[in-house]
């Protein structure tokens, strides 16, 4: 029985293997065209990943040069290998990133090797038989301190890397001592071998199609608010729309895009670390206020956790009744439009780095929507509706007037942003113009999320105080949108 | 008056300037003790960093023997320095990070040892002339490639620092070959200082006072889901006495807690990555399911965007008047209380590692409560009552019925992770003493947060089908809870 049941395993083992072998080709053909399309989607998603590969493989064939050249080799030797080693750990992908690490690898090298130095003549102060050991109680002091450091907030944001190279420089440089009594030429040798290499790098990814953290950053933020704007400004229709149990055939993802801002805090906190490195570059001066973006960034955060709630009402089981829709649709479509409207004029503002007074009328006319719904809710009208059929619509109302304050409150940060940044202010006699150039750039990125075609219904009347001077230049800029979106 | 005032601004700097004199030892001093407070607290939060930093301390000091012993010199010869920067580079604070790096770094080299050789062989091959060339153009293509790949976001997760070692080592080897012809020598002994410095890493970090990652992870979300539920457990009472106009002077940390829990995500990930290169330790076997607390992380993350919105409410301007607080605050408070203390119960769960069963009672409870809720709003009670004071309350008895949603979404993830994993099951015979020594542990954790006495009643009879067998545990341990939260 079991030598049957073993040799029956051992033939189904046979054909399985055979099989195998068989599908091998085909399973590898598919493999390799995926790995293909994968490779191909990488380099079109963001083609600057190609000319940053290109530029490290650039600047390292250059460094390398050293090992070729007889006058250049002559000068360091082996320790020209420091160059190669420093090109490869200190390009990153932005200026400014790679300017920090540049800078970091530079001084660190410079103070631990000045300390190696010194630490070495201690040591060889006290004979033989104690240099060793002061040496091992001087690198395992120094290492222990630095690496406590490294756990500082502060330190670890701007400095970790520094911090590592402090720990191996004066490592190397104090021990090497020891066997080799050149050390001050070691040290020096390692110092500019690691200048040029740093320089290289800085040089290259300065010139040669600079990648900018710091634009990065601002159209991160830009990106982002925009976003909730996409999703506001097509909420009211959708949720109404499924309400009224219509099942809209469109492309729905313009309701997703808000999701990646939930989890955005790292990449912005580190892209203002790097921007922070850079030099002016472009519209952004040297001291740009980078860390004001950080807040917009927290600002429009919290706003996407209200989008998410609401989202959460879109897919929710119990939807309001269509009876209470009816009542509530029209002002809460409106706020969402308007407050939608708000966020992408905002985006737009810091996109092309202008005042963002155009967005004060749809935020004002959000609030006058907002007052609506509430005026709606005191009225006698609810008396012979069931409270449980009205619950989700109020949810819906009630997180949506939140949104509003939120979207006034990403307003304001912007307001600072724009003062501090010293952003241009739209003239009113100018801002048709401006603006409306500026409105195609915004209607470019929101095709590609494709808007449903919303019937804005801007109801001018319900304004408390109407923008008197400044209302064309929003005027303006709504027709065009309302033809184009 | 220009002179005048140019002479005023000059004495005026001078004045400063003393007066910043003279404050500058006061500051000094200030600066010092400010200093060693940040260090102390540093160090007394997680007094693992300590040790890690004596860990890294004595594993350079370890190293650096191979200067100091005459016949471990001869052996290397200069190269001993690889030794060195392996420690410095590759020792991180848990030992999934450092065996992480430490096989990659391992693996890299050795790769690119193989092909380094490889290519200076063929690069021999072509002549004086053409070696620096056809030198030169591999570093380049390779350099290209490598980097383009370490863009993958799943190779750049583990395998990143490998790519980069892997540039470093097939440029330094296939380009050092130019100038020396003994590479095969260069590559072994770069191969092996490697290898002492990495294992001489791996070592001390497993098995001085090990951090693990895998550890870290399980307690984080454990943790996590426990903030979650003292804020829930903490919320329906303040909200109440709020609504009543009554300021309570208790600490409000619990309040705040969960705040942190919003922007896990990437430590999450990151400690998932470094737990997958860990070997098994204590309760947690090689393969261990970690990818599984990554599914209960995100749905505690989104569980938390709820408790985002609830604090909204708490801090809105407008809150449920008194008359509407008094006929939902009954349900609403116990469907807080009691999905706060489901929460709770499956972090015990996770903590412990047993099958969270203890939790479903609670969960049934607060389903029954939410039922409750929506019978209560469908009374006829409402009629006299305007509809926009009913709105923050309603808008919060919403928030609630969907953070039970929730609730029972993050109890099943645990249950799908506690059957992979094999947690032990609660017999229920034996439950009542397991659960009560468990039940301590989590009051003691529970006790930092200071939760305010709030009075539980627990409202059997409203279970539509109470657990008959199971149910001697949870009574036991709400008695336990009762007496000491």
């Amino acid at each position: 029985m079991e030598v049957g049941s073993g040799s029956g395993d051992k033939a189904g083992f046979f054909t399985q293997g055979r099989w195998w072998l068989k599908a091998l080709p085909a399973k590898f053909k598919a493999n390799m065209v995926a790995m293909v399309r994968n490779i191909k989607k990488l380099g079109q998603d963001d083609p600057r990943r190609v000319i940053h590969s290109l530029k490290v493989g650039l600047a390292l064939t250059l460094v390398s040069m050293f090992y070729y050249c007889q006058p250049l080799y002559s000068n360091f030797g082996v320790t020209a290998m420091w160059a190669i080693m420093t090109v490869v750990v200190v390009f990153e992908f932005s200026v400014g990133a790679t300017l920090g690490k540049g800078l970091n690898r530079g001084m660190a090298t410079l103070m631990a090797g000045g300390l190696g130095v010194g630490a070495h003549h201690l040591a060889n102060l006290s004979g033989h038989i104690g240099e060793p050991i002061l040496l091992g109680f001087f690198v395992f002091l120094q290492a222990t301190i630095s690496t406590f450091l490294r756990f500082f907030p502060k330190i670890k944001s701007r400095y970790d890397y520094g911090m590592l190279i402090f720990i191996l420089t004066f490592s190397l440089i104090s021990v090497s001592g020891y066997r080799d009594d050149e050390i001050l030429e070691f040290a020096h040798k390692r110092l500019s071998t690691i200048s040029i290499g740093g320089s290289a790098c800085v040089i290259i990814s300065t010139v040669v199609c600079p990648v900018w953290a710091g634009e990065d950053l601002h159209n991160l933020i830009a990106l982002n608010i925009e976003k909730l704007g996409n999703f506001l400004e097509g909420f009211g229709d959708e949720y109404f729309k499924r309400t009224g149990g219509e099942e809209s055939k469109d492309d729905k993802k313009f309701l997703e895009g808000y999701k990646s801002v939930l989890n955005s805090k790292n990449s912005e906190e580190s892209l203002a670390n790097f921007a922070a490195w850079e030099p002016g570059h472009g519209r952004f001066p040297f001291r740009h206020p980078w860390k004001l973006y950080l807040k917009v960034g927290t600002l429009a955060r919290e706003c996407a956790y209200r989008i998410e709630a609401l989202n959460g009402c879109l897919n929710a089981d119990i939807q309001a009744s269509s009876e209470v829709g009816s009542i509530i649709q029209e002002a809460c479509t409106n706020l969402s439009i308007e407050s939608g409207k708000a966020l992408k004029e905002l985006a737009l503002a810091i996109k092309i780095m202008v005042q963002p007074s155009s967005a004060d009328s749809h935020i004002e006319n959000a609030k006058s929507a907002a007052k609506n719904i509430k005026s709606l809710l005191k009225s006698g009208i609810w008396e012979d509706i069931d409270l449980l059929k009205v619950i989700p619509g109020v949810t819906v109302a009630s997180i949506l007037i939140d949104v509003v304050t939120y979207t006034e409150k990403i307003s304001e940060s912007i307001y600072e942003l724009a003062s501090k940044a010293q952003f241009k202010s739209v003239e009113p006699t100018l801002s048709p113009k401006k603006l409306h150039s500026g409105q195609n750039q915004s209607v470019k990125s929101a095709q590609i999320v494709n808007c449903p075609d919303v019937g804005i219904n801007v109801r001018e009347s319900t304004l408390p105080s109407p923008p008197s001077e400044n209302s064309s230049a929003p005027k303006a800029s709504k027709q065009s949108m309302g033809v184009q979106i």
